[in-house]
């Protein structure tokens, strides 16, 4: 329940800044698991704001929606409440990059998430700027109690999850324009760094960029090539029926820069706030703007920009692929050099935004503050960029920031559980000096951590963290043993070389059998599939599309699949040697000074995470694995192999 | 067409410069006429905000939407697109007072709006910031040329529309917390107002508020008093069906102030910004915040408050009745003492803002600049208060910035034509020293004046300025000539004293004829009206329900409007002695002092407009009209009785 002291102070449990992608994702988790939330915005209007691209999903963001679903999160179920376009990318490319992408009604989407904060329960939703966080010094470190803000008001709370996207200290550049707001015109927040600063914090500065939104009714669309939706969409949520969103869908268009566009942008760069040297933060690599493009890649002749509907209720179009931070004049010469943008009317001009962020080397694993204890953090203030990189992080910082004040245990996914493992352990290991991306690249077991299996990776997490129902759980559970036992079914079932399967195995172009062979040995052809079986397989039980769908990739993939499992068995094993928290590594002599400052620093939970932290050599490790020994043997109350 | 010489200017005919209630009325007036025109907002997504009130119409307000959509406007069609509650106000009173107000779902007022916006043809909208107006000296004085924004853009035109709300300079004050934001967060502008000091026009600062939203689950309705919407809705538009705009409808709820609450504003008046001395604009007398209520009616021991949901997008709900600039602290504490209230949840707290505007008196009856040729101006930026009357005013600044490049006559309504013509002729006669907000008090002939007849007043209107359409001009035209029909038909009538008679006028309570009476004489009793007796009038023929509303209410109040009619005809006699502009009046000896620096100053078009000047009494009126016919006798090729 909340405490009211005074009318100048309110207790609550837990404290969320901000109320964008992660932000929402923090609160709804730790309202769901029945601690008393409230969720500060700068805007109400503003939850939930896609400031950029008017998208959820695509290369990897599409498996860490996924994953946000399979835990309990809220993403996937509203972007199945509001897409206007969906599409399975890369599906002429093996399973483990399968895709999915949904083009969102921005309006609804931003809408049907503040409905769902509005209607949760434990959740209070209050538009004020927080300017301050309060902690107090204990035996064990600062811990924090609360926050305060602009208006005075304290407001007492155990945990406290910073979410500020690109709020703090934001200023927006379009050439010589600057203006000290944040994105869209809202009010940027500029109390809160300082606050940081005072306790400690390691800020840094990030910059990031949106495109122009141009008037649909000046393009033509005839110069462009048409970008359909899927015949049938695929929901992003586990729990979506998807009968229910098949629906008229609306078309995004592809089309190119070209010479006269670089040669317009290379005329104009001395007019770049980049390249003029005004913008101190640092942008994101692998979502450049389109002057980078033309600086970096300066062989290439064209790049791909994709137009895309803002909404179905507004006629603004999205330039994906171009976001800049030219002067106007430039941009509106610019844009018009593309085929189907001759005529183009510019709505909004694009822009950069530069904001304060952290140093994320400065977080646990579980998002929690290494130095501030309560204090948790998501989403662009943890040095990411990316609605979905965003959400990701707000849910576990929010499981957390609940496990905390449940007495439960941090709620930590390693490399070869999840994408949004991979993401975090990225960001606290390695750090980022630029805005940070997920890719598939980024995986090393990502022939495990496919979109497709996300449930059966992490529901069985999200069911123990509480953010799952026990029916969704035991679905799971029951798929996971249809699969199993259809794979062993089917290695069974043996297959004659038998007129009736000529003709079958014809049919797709498939070499007859010479002898005898397993169904699952059919299925793993290339031209084959588990479906395309069914005539020669009459006892086949009748399986849901899911089950069958894992069930022919488990065949297809057997081999790649067996032997990254063996990598991950590896990896394991050295993530579950427990490092103690905190650490003197000046005690072990024979680690080398870089490896001993950098430890030090960041204290890793594993030998695992230390083997990946930059500097740390695998002579290093070797090093510290023995020291551990006999550490773990003089300290043997110790958790050693946890 | 729109010209484009080079990317750092554009050329249009039309720039409106706003994109609130006002802008968007002047942008589609300009629009629909066939001129290129271009509307500026500081943030597209706030195109017809409504960040204020959640209703449209309501105590004359309703008048002006009427008349808004009688003359071309949009208002009126989109409340009957977006309302979520509707009720026709004062119906036990007499038709001069009934007023239609809807509750407005917000974000789909605002969507719409915008939708409307962009599919208007030669209608372009642009994100930016006017910073400066451009003019140029011509024999005639100073003209406008254009606009520059911001990043140093040049918008060439020849009229452009000021409506900039209470975007201008804007600070917003919750006690002692200021930020200098426009409404909800939004930027404010903040260069245009030196310009235009610049270009000598006189500045006013004034100053509005707004309550806080509060979450609706918090509220307890049961201790509060329902208010449902009428069972058949009445649509605002005369081109809406009326079976269209019958839904299910949202309520709003009653409840009061008590000793309580009056007692915390009072012990903290000193914390309030205004009573502090912090606030320097004028606030608006007929919509004070609560501290004033309490301070100005200090014997009233309750004030009615009325919740109503911000949209059925959100739990938000609006405070009615219960703006105020007090600090947060006695926010909390004094918005809990209401019945219903007793756990309220703030979401948003009040605050009150802080704006430039212009002294109206700046203008013309056609709201265009006198010192400034082709500048015109609607809305809050003129002094007023209120989205009607801020919508009435860009409709009338955009047909006469349209028909001045058309080179037609200015678009003039006076007094006795409609409301709008009252307030218009309020603001740029008498002049505003606060937020002018419309109220039936102020028009001298209301019982002319009333929302029911707008279309028969001004479709004609409309139609001349080329905003109606041929078709819906003849409708009106054909039903002015049925109504007339029918009123000679009953008024020609018979009725004896037969039992028939005496049967069904004693259903009503009326008492029996002794003598013969026409079917007028019966409608005039007050227990009776023009359906009532359809009995008795076997040969009556089958007229729409807006046909038979007129007969009866021309029928009924017969005497009272033709001495109103009398009025008026006087009224139009002084309106029509046209003054010559401009003109000293140092000229004519015979004027008081004052009267002569205050027509010099004010320059009036009319002995009409003079008799209105506070400060000219009935003998300099008397005096100028002696005056005016020697003078029109020496100047016989001017203009006298136009």
């Amino acid at each position: 329940m909340v405490e009211q002291k005074s009318f100048k102070e309110e207790t609550y449990d837990v404290v969320v800044v901000g109320a964008g992608h992660a932000g929402c994702e923090a609160a709804l988790a730790c309202a769901r698991l029945g601690l008393e939330t409230i969720i500060f915005t700068v805007s109400v209007d503003s939850i939930a704001m896609m400031p950029c691209n008017p998208n959820i999903g695509g290369s990897s963001k599409g498996h860490l929606v996924r994953e946000i679903d399979a835990l309990g999160g809220e993403m996937g179920v509203n972007i199945d409440h509001t897409f206007i376009q969906s599409k399975m990318l890369n599906k002429s490319k093996g399973p483990a990059v399968h895709s999915l992408r949904a083009q969102a009604d921005k309006t609804d989407y931003s809408m049907r998430m503040r409905q769902t904060l509005q209607n949760q329960e434990h959740l209070t939703i209050r538009q004020a700027e927080v300017s301050e966080i309060l902690t107090e010094d204990t035996d064990c470190g600062m811990k924090i109690v609360g926050v305060k803000t602009v208006s005075g008001f304290t407001y007492h709370a155990r945990a406290v999850v910073l979410c500020t996207g690109t709020y703090l200290g934001a200023r927006c550049l379009t050439g010589e324009m600057i203006t000290h707001t944040g994105p869209n015109g809202l009010s940027a927040a500029t109390h809160l760094t300082q606050s940081l600063v005072d306790h400690g914090i390691e800020m840094y500065r990030f910059k990031t960029g949106t495109p122009a939104r141009i008037d649909g009714r000046s393009i033509d669309y005839s110069k462009m090539e048409e970008q359909f939706g899927d015949e049938r969409v695929v929901p992003f949520s586990f729990t979506t029926d998807p009968d229910t969103v098949q629906k008229e869908q609306v078309s995004c268009w592809l089309t190119y820069t070209n010479e006269k566009t670089h040669e317009i942008i290379r005329n104009n760069l001395d007019r770049s706030p980049i390249y003029a040297g005004i913008i101190e933060g640092t942008g994101p690599r692998y979502c450049p703007s389109i002057e980078d493009k033309v600086v970096k890649f300066a062989d290439r002749d064209r790049h791909q920009i994709f137009i895309e509907p803002e909404g179905i209720h507004t006629n603004e179009m999205y330039v994906g692929g171009m976001s800049s931070s030219l002067p106007e004049d430039v941009q509106h010469e610019m844009y018009r050099t593309l085929p189907g943008l001759e005529n183009a009317v510019i709505v909004r001009n694009a822009y950069a935004i530069e904001y304060d962020c952290i140093n994320p080397m400065q977080l646990k694993p579980s998002l929690e503050f290494k130095k501030i204890s309560g204090l948790f953090s998501g989403g662009q203030f943890n040095g990411s960029s990316g609605y979905e990189e965003a959400a990701c992080q707000g849910l576990v910082a929010g499981i957390n920031a609940a496990n905390k004040l449940l007495g439960k245990e941090p709620f930590v996914m390693d490399r070869s559980e999840s994408y949004i493992g991979v993401l975090i352990d990225d960001l606290v290991t390695k750090g980022t000096r630029e805005p940070y991306r997920m890719m598939t690249s980024r995986a090393e077991y990502r022939l495990l951590l496919r979109q497709d299996n996300a449930d059966l990776r992490l529901t069985k997490r999200g069911y123990e963290v509480g953010l799952i129902s026990k029916d969704r759980y035991d679905w799971v559970c029951k798929k996971e043993q249809l699969i199993e036992q259809e794979i062993a079914r089917v290695k069974e079932i043996k297959v004659g070389a038998r007129e009736s399967v000529t003709k079958v195995l014809e049919k797709y172009g498939s070499i007859p059998l010479n002898t005898g062979a397993s169904l699952a040995d059919l299925i793993r052809r290339p031209e084959l599939d588990y479906d395309k079986l069914a005539e020669l397989d009459p006892e086949r039980p009748d399986l849901p599309e899911e089950v069958r769908e894992q069930v022919n990739i488990l065949i297809k993939y057997d081999g790649y699949i067996s032997r990254q499992m063996k990598q991950v068995e590896q990896f394991k094993k050295l993530e579950k040697k427990k490092l103690p928290v905190p650490f003197d590594y000046d005690d072990v002599s024979n680690l080398r000074t870089e490896a001993r400052q950098k430890l030090n620093q960041l204290q890793p939970e594993s030998i695992g995470q230390a083997s990946r932290i930059s500097g740390v050599s695998p002579a290093d490790v070797s090093v510290l694995l023995i020291y551990l020994e006999s550490y773990y043997q003089n300290n043997k109350d110790q958790k050693h192999d946890a």
